[in-house]
């Protein structure tokens, strides 16, 4: 099943809104066998979303709108839709009931002009908003003057509402139209490893897993590995997936996840079932670092706090860094991150720590130190061991990379 | 001038890339006068491309296309206009010349599948690329078949190296035809006081700014206001805005800056200003607060360091909150809150000390104290204050708001 998206906004052509919707729904409705041949994004006025809608009904004979469902006079998409359907509006005692409460629980009355987002194409399926208050529809018919039948589905344009109404309203009914034919995509996460290292490792893998395609996506915590199969049957799709993923998590170095897994969840799940503990002592990334723990629910088990050294002298009173070692290295050096470590072990009582020092730039690279350089040292029961990393990008890059790689050197410490 | 904008990729049509491209075009097009009236999505197909780009220069003249520029046999876009326009493709050895020195100096031959990135339709000017291989193209003529002319502007989908071009090589060119009546907007940047809060303050400056609009837009730094001037006269235009901008200055509390103001830039310029120094003492926010800070470069000049007591052991070691107190308020408090920032600033050497302690959630949260309920406590020379904030949110939010918050609490009490 083919489907045509029309997205409706005249700050989105303006570029006052990024348009996230668009990925998101196409990447939903690929999985369930129904592909997106075009998007057309058009502004709030009645003839430019006519002429969209109708021209993507006549090429495809389904259309899934965003936006202009709102209760102001820039939202018209509900209007125009209907007359290309030839329906007319209904106004519906159950949505205004509906919205007067909505509004009472948080103290409010619904203005007179809300009273419009209760009308409802004569035939239409009302998908029912829990999550704002506009509802979405489902208009499917005739089509006057060209005689073929469509489908429309219209939804709110706030992303939120647009995620909850396709998840919950949209797919269940879609998916059965698939043909059972999808294009779906798994990720293999990997960190700690360069493009070109995993390309010579896993290469081979490629011809092997056809027709499934294999993508490299390199970000900041490290290299995606995304295999994608096209147009498949779906049950076909899932077992080749999942034997691709196996053959990669075998073969890949690096790998600490599938899909959306994130890699301080992954060093926190694995602390915690040690029964372990970690602190941090960061320079550079200011604070990053522990920022990035706690990010996860929940890293109050295995994560206790540290010290941001980012001046040197408190890197000398908080952590007794030597002003000898400080002098003799410069901050930036193995010698000062293994001290930041150790320092920060001890003081904070913790089984391991992460130190971390570098030159994030703009300034202060020199041409032996260069924007970019960072020391991780990690300090543990068994010891220290420390990295020199060169890393590349703006100074926010910078600390970004440096903190996924001081997780990622982490975790590769840690006993399996 | 309407012009409108082609974005080729299947890539993009199945959610694995998200189109930030439009966006940032329709606003600095809308800049220099020229309005973006639709944008088209379509897949890698000879058929989609030419009947997008058709539909296009037949409706308004003026197509933009990014994508399918580069050496794949996926990449087709100039054929495909070139086609359209009715010019074949010559092969242009100087840009080959270029192509071939731009991989010589990073030790590479161009492959064979590389000449066609010199081919360019006859007739047409070539937009330099010296950011990455793929030039761009200004193709300008008589369309065959229709006999209306019209203009094709071909950019890389590489969201860098379309950005280069559309400054350096389009806008320049389109501004002259802009017929000097433009969109553009400014905004002025709050911080610290809700959105109904400000519409009281500064709602009847509306009517005495007008034609220009005035919109609130809320984040997680406060609440931006962004005029805007619509299709106004160039000068005109900006001679509002400014006239706008230095109204909403003078009466929008909370306001810190304009446009791309950064809090924390504007904190520690203040700071500087003042030769005083910050440190940190941070609970659910894990380092998030010293991390923004240390965002902006030169932070060093000001911002000394911090601890991050996530662990209430840590609370006690690293910063001497008693126990006592610790049982007495629970670690979410105000006494603790003050506790730490007051032991922060002593025990680390600082002018000012920001000292927050939070329910982040998702768990943890009781009816007295619930996910959202942050303390943050700014201490400084003439004493310590204490805020507590009600957030909203998941755990990123409430983090994110609460460092923004806490910036903004410290900037007040800074003297002017």
């Amino acid at each position: 099943m083919n489907l045509e998206l029309v997205t409706i906004g005249t700050e989105l052509l303006l570029g006052f809104t990024v348009d996230s919707n668009g990925a998101e729904l196409g990447r939903a409705l690929a999985a369930v066998g129904v592909r997106v041949v075009r998007r057309t994004t058009v502004g709030d006025g009645v003839d430019e979303v006519r002429d969209a809608v109708a021209a993507a009904l006549g090429r495809t004979g389904a259309v899934l709108t965003t936006g202009g469902l709102g209760p102001t006079r820039d939202d018209l998409t509900k209007e125009v839709v209907s007359g290309l359907f030839g329906q007319p509006l209904e106004f519906r005692e159950d949505l205004w009931e509906a919205l007067v409460e909505r509004y009472r629980r948080v103290g409010r009355v619904p203005a007179e002009n809300n009273r419009c987002q209760a009308e409802v194409p004569r035939g239409a399926t009302v998908l029912v908003n829990r999550w704002g208050s506009a509802p979405g529809l489902w208009i499917e018919g005739r089509i006057p003057g060209s005689g073929a039948s469509g489908l429309a589905i219209l939804l709110p344009g706030v992303p939120r509402e647009m995620r909850k109404l396709l998840e919950h309203e949209v797919l269940p009914r879609l998916a059965p139209r698939g043909a059972g034919r999808v294009v779906r995509s798994r990720t293999l996460r990997t960190t700690g490893i360069p493009e070109s290292s995993l390309a010579e490792r896993i290469g081979h893998v490629e011809p092997t897993i056809a027709p499934l395609t294999l993508a490299y996506l390199p970000g900041t915590t490290g290299v995606d590995l995304r295999v994608t199969a096209w147009d498949l049957d779906e049950a076909e799709a899932d077992r080749r997936l999942a034997a691709a993923m196996e053959l990669l998590e075998e073969r890949a170095p690096g790998a600490f996840g599938r899909d959306d897994a994130d890699l301080a969840a992954v060093l926190l799940a694995r602390l915690r079932a040690l029964g372990q503990t970690v602190v941090t002592a960061e320079s550079c990334t200011g604070g990053m670092v522990g920022a990035r723990i706690t990010s996860v629910p929940g890293s109050s088990a295995a994560f206790l706090g540290g010290v941001v050294a980012y001046h040197n002298r408190i890197k000398q009173s908080a952590l007794g860094v030597p002003v000898s070692v400080l002098e003799a290295h410069g901050a930036v050096s193995e010698a000062v991150a293994t001290a930041m470590a150790e320092a920060a072990r001890t003081r904070l009582g913790a089984d391991w720590t992460i130190g971390l020092t570098g030159v994030a730039g703009p300034d202060g690279g020199t041409a032996e130190k260069p924007v970019g350089l960072v020391w991780v040292a990690i300090a543990g029961p068994d010891g220290t061991t420390a990295r020199e990393l060169r890393l590349f990008g703006d100074r926010e890059e910078v600390r970004v990379r440096a903190t996924e790689a001081a997780l990622a050197l982490l975790l590769a410490r840690l006993p399996q």
